[in-house]
């Protein structure tokens, strides 16, 4: 069985195949359009529909990126299998999602830019102390919801327990996960109204796309932190914008965006309490030798395959 | 029994006793020089050494920072007992030393700054991404060493664990504490050649006064982090500039100084790849009516004291 595998990662694979490696920013030479399987990471939407029509034999897609929206675009024929990398990136993800949630509750893009105008900044030290504002400024105790609660949020919802946080969760439907409670999406509005800390880890899909917008920013506590490392197409970025300047939202900090890379224009950059980072909360699979080996035996066996989201 | 509470924190006690609120900017009026016991929380060293010698029948002063080094040194009669507020601090601590971590690690500090310039930073998703630079992206694997494995450590060290760090720490004596290893002072060179993140949380003693100086920059691994929650005193901070400035250190982040508030012509303010916040890692004891409430007990009883660090 012929496998192609990008230049874009090293891959140590043990099964037993022909890995052929590609040129992820190349046509697939003419001489392997007869591999079986392609594994896509960091390819570009025209390649993965250039490659959608030239590989006649193709019977699995493994993606390694943990949300395969580019793939399932891409046009591969209904009858193509394709598998995400869900789960390898669920470290790397909670990890950055970590420093978001704590840069935002800590304020160190606040305390970031002090430093660099010489600044002492006295005022958040008050603010940390009085009775009023004492919450804000801390996990412990604070009400933290995770909007999109699957593989990474399993790895991330333990880590903010750990630090003293109540943390439930929102899906498509309710139910106990990893320990944590977990409320079906029509259950929101009465969960937001007590959330200090909303994060999205959310895939991009045609339910969630605009999720995050002035009606959910406007049903959260006033003054709470948004943090979004799922994808930037489920917030209305107006809207984030509007709620942030308005107070609404005490602060944010995202990874993600609608464009990316975001144009040096936009008005996200300088939105007052917003940390922006450039996606780069995953973009370093564990694992994923083995989630491919791992799916190479279970075709050749005929038995299901691990993270199938096509058909 | 007569207690001197400071008007800097609310402090809801139950033991019965005549609490007298004291403004911590003004002297002690005349009428309570008669208190057997003092509380302390952020009074300046000149009003503890004023009060030092204004209070003939005091028994205990206790502070509720977790270093009393500030009341050990104002010069209280010898008779007098001295207890910190060790432990009220361990939360806010760790969370906001995690905070620090984690923003060196993911370099939130870098991103923040390429924000302000419009910047999308494809080199930071590069680096984290090729083979050489990987592991500097990361907790996963990383080797922390907590050099101060006390009371804060044994909350932070979990944490770390958590993210898949390798903790060690180092302390006065060895042996294991909260599970983790702990090595004596003497052992700290072979430690710190094999160790990516080097964190700080040590009082200011004669011991400890310049202890991270070129030597022990020097001894880390090339490429290492230091972070720094427990006392500037601690520190050479013009080793700590040199070897961030050589790359020997590839990123510091710092919540204490030796001059707090630090003058806004220090040249820690700009030294690259470093972050500063400015001493807000506690300042928020917690429980810390529990501590007061139950040493006024053990006074009375002829109980020994929780936290007693002097005599
Ligand atoms: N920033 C980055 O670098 C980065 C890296 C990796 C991944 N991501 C993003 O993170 C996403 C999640 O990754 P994951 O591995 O945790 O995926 P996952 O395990 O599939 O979890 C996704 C969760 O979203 C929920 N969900 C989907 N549509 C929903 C809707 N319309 N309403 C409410 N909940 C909905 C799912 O609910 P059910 O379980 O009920 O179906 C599931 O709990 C990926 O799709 C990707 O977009 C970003
Ligand atoms: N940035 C902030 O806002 C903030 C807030 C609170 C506290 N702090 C600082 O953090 C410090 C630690 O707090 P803590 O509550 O964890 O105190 P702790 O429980 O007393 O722990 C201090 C640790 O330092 C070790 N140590 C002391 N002198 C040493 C030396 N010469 N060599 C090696 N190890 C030495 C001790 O070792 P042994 O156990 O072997 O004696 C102990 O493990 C405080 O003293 C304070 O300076 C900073």
């Amino acid at each position: 069985m012929k496998v192609l595998i990008p230049n874009t990662i090293e891959l140590p694979l043990t099964a037993d195949v022909d890995a052929v490696v590609y040129d992820t920013s190349a046509d697939i030479p003419d001489e392997h359009r007869d591999a079986e399987m392609l594994v896509v990471w960091g390819n570009s939407a025209s390649w993965l529909q250039n490659a959608a029509g030239s590989l006649p034999r193709l019977r699995l897609v493994q993606a390694l990126a943990s949300g395969a929206d580019a793939v399932l675009n891409a046009g591969f024929g209904s009858e193509v299998r394709i598998c995400s990398g869900r789960s390898l990136h669920d470290g790397p993800v909670a990890e950055h999602a970590l420093a978001l949630i704590l840069s935002a509750v800590r304020r160190i893009d606040r305390l970031r830019d002090a430093q660099r105008e010489h600044r002492w900044d006295d005022a958040f030290n008050q603010e940390q102390a009085a009775s009023a504002t004492r919450a804000h400024h801390t996990l412990d105790g604070a009400h933290v919801t995770i909007w999109g609660f699957g593989s990474i949020a399993s790895t991330l919802a333990p880590l903010l327990a750990a630090l003293g946080a109540q943390v439930e969760g929102i899906a498509r439907t309710a139910g106990h996960r990893a320990g944590f409670e977990v409320h079906a999406d029509a259950d929101a509005p009465a969960l937001l109204a007590q959330t200090d800390v909303l994060v999205s880890i959310l895939p991009a899909t045609d339910a969630t796309a605009d999720l995050f917008d002035a009606e959910v920013f406007g049903a959260l506590k006033r003054g709470a932190v948004f943090v979004n490392v799922g994808r930037g197409a489920t917030v209305d970025e107006t809207a984030l914008i509007d709620a942030l300047e308005s107070g609404q939202l005490r602060a944010a900090a995202i990874d993600v965006a609608k464009a990316e890379p975001l144009p040096a224009s936009d008005p996200l950059w300088d939105t007052p309490n917003l940390l922006l980072t450039p996606h780069v909360a995953g973009n370093r699979p564990v694992g994923a030798a083995d989630l491919v080996d791992e799916n190479i035996a279970r075709l050749r066996a005929g038995d299901e395959l691990v993270n199938q989201v096509h058909p």
